[in-house]
């Protein structure tokens, strides 16, 4: 199979949601022995499941968190507080349980699925999934060229579409993103500007803690690598401007999230890093969009701009800023619960509750006036 | 003892959070393998634990949720889109598994204590925690006299500070709070409007579904409550707020307040009626808010108003209106998750990371200008 054939597939292959699933789902949430709609979100949470998984009422899903790392030319540009060999330490730290995603996934009963997407010196770390294409680590510099090539861009999307077979494969059914990268934010800063035709002001913030000057650079960075990009520019590929301006990890999170929907897994979001590549994602394929839900909003302005062009509201708002798949891990325990209360709750008439009146007047007296 | 010794006792008995206790979480988050503070409220939420329990770091801390229930005489006046004759059977709904904060609350790994307050037909349910002041079933109608007497307020405040004796004995660490009641957004924004000075219309809403005409009744009952007990009055004591225009369940979980932060239990908060329950027990002694989580914000106009004064901010925004404890049982994932970055994360140190740049220049090349 030729590079690109894979990708092409999967994205014919993405159907809308189910919408009468959703639809049912909702008349059992109203026959449950509450006012309807009083779960709020967590309502609409349920149905959209059902709508994903096609199955009512849905189970509860088995999940998983897939957290890519991959380390980035532009962080040259001082764009990050931190240097760039953070990156394969925290590689390190995935592996052997001690970031807080390995803390918040335990907590969350998920599964976690650590990548090495193009991590300079990740070769030598054990318990990592390798996903090396063309035998790229590190992104060249945005500033000076293009980040990678559109092979690359393809091949490192197929993986991850090919991770999402297996996890299917192995019962998940709905997957949390995750990225590490030192100056990721800036890259998906780049994305985000290029895809929505922002002004890179608007989308750069401190990321995970950029002084003044650090911001400056930043966001002239992305200035400059759209400039040279000639970017943004109508009826871009999201291929194209992964390979201009993207991130190894950021392809291979698209890849994840198009497998996703191919396969009718749930996709949790995380913050700004995979949601700019869900953005790409969608950008490729609008249906896949309807497969994800958003955690969390980052205090990172760009966020909040990806979360509305995906039409995306999220569910908890805690201002992480740290990334890592770790505002998905939060999110999971609310998605269980959404499915639970479908098979766990007791309807009117098995309880016996009467239900709402019919006329409120019925359930009053003569009310006096005044 | 005389009724009012053990509230008495109790109020003298609340101190101050343990600031050091907080000062040290913060340290020993900012060894772990993470930027500062880029876990966000999260962070926060482990510092204001460490300080209620005073203990660093605090350990998984074990929940309960206390739903109380009681009727209410101002349903009468068409207050609810419900049947009074509902709270009795939420009530046993509650004790047989099939309401919603049941399954939330096993989700969440919680023990639920179910409380008769004063529900009129609650004698015959079985499973349920009787807490009957002086034989009274429901309140009278606020709108025509006092909802109760001074004296039963006390018993039944002192019945919850009571409870949470047993609970601390039993283990319990963090106690979360839920209510049912029909007609009991009404006592609660009678409450509200009273304690806060602010005008009805601003502070009552559609409760669990009331339509225009029912939302302007309310508001009318509220209103004619505060005028007939000259509410609100400058240095109005919070018992004859609470005997005025309270509720047998909102004055129980009042005492489950006073009497979680003197055994320095964490106290989750739920929607709009527990936290009018927590904005009066911070009116009797203010060092109890120290000990408050807010774990939701609903929809309800009041409820904002009420966090507002307690200086909370709700950890989730899902738009439920339910009540039962449903959103304290949503947020305990993130509580224990909280806790869990504290003990499970490693430390730069012990992972071999490297921190934040002392000065961001170490980190770059000459960059170019433009």
């Amino acid at each position: 199979m030729t590079r690109g054939d894979l990708l092409e597939r999967t994205l014919s292959s993405i159907g809308p949601p189910d919408e009468a699933a959703g639809a049912d789902t909702l008349r059992l949430l109203d026959a449950k022995t509450k006012p309807p709609g009083s779960l709020g979100r967590l309502e609409e949470l349920a149905c959209r499941l059902a709508g994903i998984r096609s199955e009512v009422p849905p189970r509860p899903l088995v999940p998983a968190i897939v957290v890519a790392a991959a380390d980035h030319g532009v962080a040259a540009r001082g764009v990050s507080a931190y240097p760039q060999e953070v990156t394969a330490q925290m590689l390190a730290n995935f592996a052997s349980g001690g970031a807080a995603i390995c803390v918040l996934a335990r907590e969350a009963g998920a599964r976690l699925v650590v990548v090495d997407a193009g991590v300079i010196g990740g070769a030598e770390i054990a318990g990592v999934r390798s996903e090396i294409v063309d035998g790229v680590r590190g992104t060249d510099d945005l500033t000076l060229g293009p980040a990678m090539s559109r092979s690359t861009v393809m091949g490192a999307i197929e993986r991850g579409i090919a991770l999402t077979w297996q996890l299917s494969r192995d019962g998940v059914e709905i997957v949390g993103l995750g990225e590490m990268g030192i100056g990721n934010t800036t890259a998906a800063s780049a994305l985000t500007a290029a895809w929505l035709a922002e002004d890179p002001e608007r989308v750069c913030g401190p990321g995970t803690g950029l002084d003044d000057d650090g911001l400056a650079r930043k966001i002239g960075a992305v200035r400059r690598g759209l400039a040279l990009h000639g970017l943004p520019r109508r009826d871009a590929d999201p291929v194209d401007v992964l390979a201009a301006v993207g991130g190894l990890e950021i392809a291979y999170l698209v890849g994840v999230c198009l497998g996703a929907a191919a396969s009718r897994l749930a996709i949790l979001l995380d913050g700004f890093i995979t949601s700019a590549a869900a953005l790409m994602a969608a950008g490729m394929q609008p249906l896949s969009a309807a497969s994800m839900i958003a955690a969390t909003r980052s205090p990172e302005p760009g966020h909040a701009l990806v979360l509305e062009a995906l039409g995306l509201e999220p569910l908890i708002d805690l201002r992480l800023r740290l990334g890592e798949g770790t505002g998905a891990a939060l999110a999971l325990p609310l998605v269980r619960s959404a499915v639970a209360i479908l098979t766990g709750m007791a309807t009117f008439d098995s309880a016996g509750v009467r239900g709402r009146a019919a006329r409120l007047d019925d359930l009053m007296p003569v009310v006096a006036d005044g």
